[in-house]
């Protein structure tokens, strides 16, 4: 039986980290990387398969990073985690020991409990080569389709599907507004906005109750009655931690659903790290659980794992996750990190708020110029920065980590006052109006 | 005699923020703004008023914030600052009385003092609208012109004049490279790649000696006997704090030049406070006196004054100046902020740096996609982030507001292992390559 120093279970990014971070240890001489697919994918990449990369090939992840260092590969489905014996076992038929084993075993795509959802023509989203040429095939060809679930990913979807000639797209969702867990309406609007622009229709406030149709979908049944008809349906209602491995090797699985972890991402069994979707995540402000699964969060958490796997060399002080993420809608890249306004309050907070919008070029009339809109959520009392929300251009992505590190470290709004940035006129908005900067004086002016 | 709570002397970016945040306390009911000029320009627009922008009116700053807010102004030179009975004096005979004085009086353009300076032809980059217009005009007839100082004003100049078509542009710079104060060779390096590409001389390790001409410019020399055909030369080689007012109304100067201010901007007259250029900046991590002006700078020293002239509400650790600043030369925007590796070696920091390249968005194939290249400055024991430089899209002006921010909170080297960023397929590299924190990793590695 061949022996590794440390074995990782899944290929995504929190199991491609792992494994990288985990060779770079003094004490791993070798790394074996199990994964049940022949090739990975980049699952953030995955909604621009229609259009913008135009394929599913170019969203393959490459097996660089883990060749350039190393790392063996196995395609293989892993059945069994045995504790006792410290191996693992797998549907081909092997049997491989480990010191460490690493769990990335990521999440699977929620099922809607309904009639209809295994009719040919309802996908749900997987990060399956096959499966997702074989749904991109489908939309290429169809003419209506319906989109359940307007969450960024349904968003993204349906984003990238409008750039083909002559689809017709429905976006239902349950929530007042798509994006609505990561935006405060005013936010969310904005992506509605764009979306609509690009013909997109939304129907928020809606249920599902029924797919119908004769052999393959052909429609969407709403609750009262409406009915959609679409040739391809999307459910993109979100994902569950897949725990099936851990949990039959007996261990602990948390009230959320997830592997329950460490602050150093152990499970309750000391040679067995969970990392990624998998794993339970809390919340940055409340130590609450919560249902984030995000690709740079579980990178984060692969690192540290890595790192420590067999001493513990990066101390962490587990802050819980600030679910900060971007998305892109038509022109428009929206970001958030934190609490919203609305979760602030029903969890209690007693915030302020400061907004501020700035062209993201100065003077304004310069080419490529549009406005940057920054709210900012504040602990009233405290001043300390709960969260924030941005719409604009490009970089916003980048402006998102900015607000981001500020959450991270704990910075109150008045020491904003004094914060140091960079500003040039082709790349950022104007020193004087920088959004982030007035926002957090906006907000701090209502203190008063 | 007209009587203020507030006067403010200058209408660029510090002049402008300090009054509008003066203006905002309670205890403050009128603000005079005084300036020279009748029309304030973006200083930092005015390297884009040959091409991108097209004139200089499109690079007009514009009194919306100072009206809008309830701020008078007055177009008029001060030509005194009477301390004992707080008041000014202007030009135009009048006289007005403060309770606070805020001096925003900027800086002047530093005049080579070599033979043939006079000559027309040659210009300083004075933030002067008819000054500007002429220099536009000539450089738009002329078809020989050079450039003198490759600091990130001549770059941009000559990035912005190479966008017309039939110009010859000459860039004459004493340091072995352009932008060499402000990075490191290998980033320096990709700045003159891009002026290369688009067809610019760049002559380093050049003094220039003497301007030679009859009646007006003709040609450059150069120490060594060289000779630089000339039809306009834009002198472009610093500037010096504009402290003429503060010395005849007895305030301290600093050694540096620089009006000398404490933690709040005020000067050695608690009731003048002085902001941005005119004002001694100091260095962030040796607290040695620097000579950065930048309008980021300086509108963060306004916020600070104008918070503050009747009681200090905000506290303030002045931690001094990380010169944090961007730019853009043809495609590849550029950003630096705290100590380049030369800089830190020079003061006697034992350091370790760590480098990382990713493309900016993933998988790397989708549109718009360009290489970003972080490279970090770390103290070696202390682990401590001293400074850092990117080069890559139009992001990069916020990814360096991240690093920036991260240098002024002090987060170690490995604390940036279990940083939280977004990221986007459309917006920012993979989470699995984050340069920033890749950067940071490999920085850690070499000190095992």
């Amino acid at each position: 039986m061949q022996k590794y120093d440390v074995i990782v279970i899944g290929g995504g990014p929190a199991g491609v980290i792992s494994a990288v971070t985990a060779k770079k240890c003094d004490k791993v001489s070798n790394v074996l990387l199990l994964r049940a697919v022949k090739t990975s994918l980049i699952p953030c990449g995955i909604p621009y398969i229609f259009s913008t990369l135009d394929s599913v090939e170019k969203d393959i992840m490459g097996d660089k990073s883990l060749v350039n260092n190393g790392i063996e590969i196995a395609i293989d489905t892993v059945t069994d985690v045995v504790p006792d014996n410290k191996t693992v076992k797998t549907a081909g038929g092997k049997e491989y020991q480990y010191e460490k084993l690493v769990l990335a075993t990521g999440s699977l795509p929620v099922k809607l409990p309904i009639e209809g959802i295994d009719l040919p023509g309802v996908y749900l989203i997987k990060k399956d080569m096959d499966y997702l040429k074989k749904l991109r095939e489908h939309v290429l060809a169809a003419k209506n389709i319906v989109i359940i679930g307007g969450g960024f990913i349904g968003v993204e979807f349906s984003d990238d599907i409008s750039k083909l000639p002559g689809k017709k797209i429905t976006i239902v969702e349950m929530l007042p507004h798509v994006v609505n867990q990561a935006f405060d309406d005013e936010f969310a609007v904005k992506a509605e906005e764009e979306l609509k622009k690009k013909g997109v229709d939304i129907l928020t406030n809606s249920k599902v109750v029924r797919f119908d149709g004769s052999g393959k979908v052909e429609k969407v049944v709403l609750d009262g009655g409406r009915e959609i008809p679409a040739d391809v349906v999307i459910v993109s209602i979100g994902a569950k931690p897949n725990v099936e491995l851990a949990k039959k090797a007996g261990l602990d699985i948390s009230k959320s659903g997830g592997i329950w972890v460490d602050e150093y991402m152990r499970t309750s069994n000391r040679d067995i790290f969970a990392v990624g979707d998998c794993a339970e995540k809390r919340d940055f402000y409340t130590r609450e659980r919560v249902p984030v699964m995000l690709a740079s969060t579980a990178t984060a958490e692969a690192r540290i794992a890595g790192v420590n796997l067999f001493r513990i060399q990066v101390i962490r002080e587990n802050k819980g996750t600030i679910a900060i993420f971007s998305t892109k809608v038509g022109n428009v890249a929206l970001a958030a990190a934190g609490l919203t306004e609305k979760r602030a309050l029903e969890q209690g907070y007693e915030i302020v708020t400061g907004e501020a919008e700035a062209a993201n070029r100065h003077p304004g009339n310069l080419p490529g110029s549009m406005p940057t809109k920054v709210k900012l959520i504040f602990s009233k009392r405290s001043g300390i920065l709960l969260g924030g929300q941005v719409a604009g251009g490009a970089e916003v992505g980048e402006l998102i980590n900015v607000i981001g590190l500020a959450i991270q470290q704990g910075i109150p709004g008045c020491e904003l006052f004094t914060l140091q940035v960079g500003t040039h006129p082709m790349l950022t908005a104007a020193p004087t109006i920088y959004p982030f900067i007035v926002a957090a004086q906006n907000a701090m002016a209502k203190v008063k």
